[in-house]
């Protein structure tokens, strides 16, 4: 048998040789911020440049009016994601020349009859979590680089019959559990910020290529913080939708049947016209696709919130305190808010309210995990182990650290009870508040170094309560060694992650990092979430 | 300890003792068909007769019309239930003056500033399942005999806010999992048509309250067939709505935690008029009640189905064939619709076609019984064993038949993977059949005696793959000796229901007996599915 080191090194080979010569980097970058180089390299041209940093609603407006084409736009980011790819390590697959055929087809279809869809023309990158056909689905296993599809995942469909065109594969981390990407498959997807820190995962390879603007968007799935871990150490904009309204055929799982928590798909992306643009698509995906028996087919409703928001402010869930600049980015929103007129001065409610949990955030965290590998694992350590690959180190440590076991029945009933409990509770309190949004810590920290064991709460949270969460950079706001000085007087919880978030914390260190928010609503209000932080963004971002 | 013989004497005494004396019958009634008792016993005036004889829509007319009071609609009710339940043993609990003050203040309210909502003034009996404040919620259970509830379930909460009155709560069967209604707290629930049959379960209490017009509808509740055992057996309308749309906070369960399987709720009731407007509510619940985390707030969708309608029809599952009456009803059901003009004369398609199911039926129901006890019933029969009272013998036997053991998560993901699979196997051939609406039986056979063998399999299929159904009575249609005489040459199947299924039938025993149909759409098309519903309706029962 093959050594798995040996099926990794052949992979990861001949990811760099689909790239062409005419994009092949000379040398390493240096430096640990390499979100340069797309321009300082020299490969691509100025009009290629101007294309990757427009956003896919700007793209598609030329796109549809003719004034771009979709060979140059595809071109285009098929030079960057190369260049990136280089750089950061972000990709599974690169698929030029088909891509670029799908491309020259959809132009000449443009040009007698019009755009196809509403996504016509555009390129797009492709988790190694979503069936494509003819292409692998690894998940990060060695076992599976070589497991290729038959059919496209729903939303690969989806996307297809829009107009897009898949054009790679990104990376993930070996199971998809970890907020970091790394595997011994495809090895270490970097962060374009800071090279020495954590592209994000599960989706770390859509995060980062999508910071590195190699693909416009991607659509990235989450059942814990994968959608919003990448987005948020990458600066990105990104929503983790309800997870009952999207079409779930075509991705793969290690554990199927596993249906307490469920996983959802949304976009990483540069603005929240393309969430909105995205997010619309996947949640009618049924009027383009038809019907499936894994999603809600709920319809799409435009809607425009009421003028006076009245916000909650969450800044600490009693387990993990976020570090300074956390704290700092959720104070100035929030007091940018007030600032905004959402303060009704002759009244004495105010616009944002404080906000508590109403239960103990790490039983919470306890039950999730518990939740995830009801099995113990064992299907994960079964693929791993039929060739010899270890687990993750990252991921083990999680295992242990919430005391991973196989569960009975009568326990699962528990938890499951107690999910129900807490969904119960948590809109209780959301009622009493009387909120119409909630703003919280997306990550504890704004980014992390590899391997550093990062606390999901924040993220978790709204995966077992099913409430759908966007991600927003803060793009004014800049981590400041003064400012944002480390609190040595902290005292930690007598949790391990307390602690570890605190001890790693270093103003310097960190001082390149992009710094996010997380804004959450009620399930099934996707859309008046996407309308929230509309305006949370006019008013943070403008 | 008391003995559970003595609290179930107890119980079902002070169920009687609650009927006023005006009320209360000299003696059994004689003869096997009660329906005429009612009207015949001479304890109530021609005006009750009249209120108790229209359907929900019509009274809820002259209730807001103001040409009856809710005070004269309550009290021919109560009437009409205590004289059912003297004749069929149907309820657990009689609420006659809390009832009449209520209806009392309505009628007030009326006075002063119009109908409170669109149920103003209806009384209507809650079934044992739902909590009820200040009343026991049993299930048939006589450890539950005294379980008082603190609040109403959201459902009662939701009919309540919409003026509705409950004035009684109806019987269920030891456990909720059987299709008829027989407790050793309450003992057996008779069908009106012939007290010798099964009313039906486990809304068996409702089916039969609602068949004698003690009661203008019921809210039912299924998992396997619940609210549409006891409306095919009682001659009813009914539906199961897809379950996703149902908010469940106070239904209270023997096993909180099974999600794979959920339970619906639904109306048994007079016609398809009142089955949309109890449904449009239920599915409404979050405009009158708010969001609650059990259910999706899917927004009613006012619809109209095309004016051609494409029916499959599915007469036999290939495990239980329908006694003669039932395939002859659907036949003439069939010949009904093409004759209707739902035949295009002049393209080869016809509007009723043959539909076979994608998997085989016995296997889905082996998965759906494990699915129900998926810890063996460990919980049902620690209830049970709690007060030494035996599990009814029909239920064990179903134990046995589909061999309940306590699975292991490995196993429970496995079978939650094979409801998956089911789901879009059965998509695919609805697809593949490019149909409208499916007809198929109800049970295989119009009723049956008590403590026989039901095979659940034409009801349990909509349950586990979530496909909201309604039942249709054919009122014209009347078994006969001779057309719908025994198939003495039949050779049943390989297994036990199908042989028993055949061999109770008698075309004589069966003559009284209402015959039903059961109509089917895909999920979260229940508005579809009532459209069309009305459709058949107007075609077969007019």
């Amino acid at each position: 048998m093959e050594s798995f080191q040996s099926i990794a090194s052949s992979c990861q080979s001949a990811v760099l040789e689909a790239i062409p010569s005419k994009w092949r980097l000379q040398g390493r970058p240096e430096g640990t911020d390499v979100r340069h180089i797309p321009r300082s390299c020299g490969l691509m041209t100025p009009q290629q440049l101007l294309i990757t940093e427009k956003s896919a609603t700007e793209l598609l407006s030329e796109l549809h009016s003719g004034s771009l084409t979709s060979v140059e736009v595809t071109e285009a980011f098929c030079a960057r994601a190369a260049i990136a790819h280089q750089c950061i390590n972000c990709l599974t697959a690169y698929i030029y020349e088909e891509a670029i055929a799908r491309a020259a087809e959809l132009d000449e279809i443009f040009a007698k009859s019009g755009p196809v869809g509403p996504l016509h023309g555009l390129p797009f990158a492709v988790k190694d979590y979503y069936q494509m056909k003819g292409h692998a689905t690894t998940l990060g296993y060695v076992a599976w680089h070589s497991k290729i599809a038959l059919t496209d995942a729903s939303i690969v469909q989806l996307f297809k019959k829009c107009g897009a065109i898949p054009f790679a594969r990104t990376t993930m981390p070996q199971t998809g559990m970890m907020l970091q990407t790394v595997s011994n498959l495809w090895g270490r997807t970097l962060n374009p910020y800071n090279t020495g820190f954590s592209a994000g995962g599960s989706s770390g390879g859509d995060g980062s290529l999508v910071g590195m603007r190699g693909s416009p968007f991607c659509a990235s799935t989450d059942i814990g913080g994968s959608i919003r871990a990448p987005a948020t150490f990458n600066g990105l904009y990104g929503i983790r939708p309800t997870a009952e309204r999207i079409p779930k055929n075509g991705l793969v799982t290690t554990a199927p049947g596993q249906v307490s928590i469920k996983v959802s798909s949304g976009p990483v992306c540069h603005s929240v016209a393309d969430i909105k643009l995205v997010t619309k698509l996947l949640l009618s995906h049924f009027e383009y696709i038809g019907y499936e028996s894994t999603a809600v087919p709920m319809p799409w409703r435009e809607v425009k919130v009421k003028e006076k928001l009245r916000f909650g402010l969450l800044k600490y869930d009693g387990v993990v305190k976020p570090q300074p600049p956390i704290l700092r980015a959720l104070d100035e929103t929030a007091a940018s808010l007030k600032r905004a007129g959402h303060e009704d001065l002759f009244s004495p409610t105010t616009a944002v309210v404080e906000f508590e949990l109403p239960f103990d955030a790490w039983d919470v965290a306890l039950t999730t995990w518990r939740l995830y590998f009801q099995t113990g694992a064992a299907e994960v350590k079964a693929v791993a182990a039929s060739t010899g690959e270890p687990l993750m180190s990252n991921f083990s440590w999680y295992l242990d650290t919430f005391d991973i076991k196989p569960l009975t029945v009568p326990e699962l009933f528990q938890l499951n009870a107690k999910q129900a409990e807490n969904k119960r509770q948590f809109f209780e309190a959301w009622k009493a508040a009387n909120i119409d949004a909630l703003i919280c810590p997306c990550a504890p920290s704004a980014g992390f170094p590899h391997d550093f064991p990062v606390w999901w709460g924040y993220f978790s949270l709204w995966n077992v309560l099913d409430y759908p969460s966007t991600i927003l950079p803060l793009k004014g706001f800049k981590i400041d060694p003064v400012i944002d000085a480390k609190d040595f007087k902290y005292v930690p919880k007598e949790n391990v992650f307390d602690k570890m978030n605190w001890e790693v914390y270093d103003p310097v260190l960190w001082g390149n990092q992009p710094v996010c928010i997380q804004i959450v609503r009620p399930p099934y209000t996707d859309e008046e979430l996407i309308d929230v932080t509309e305006r949370v963004d006019e008013i943070c971002n403008s």
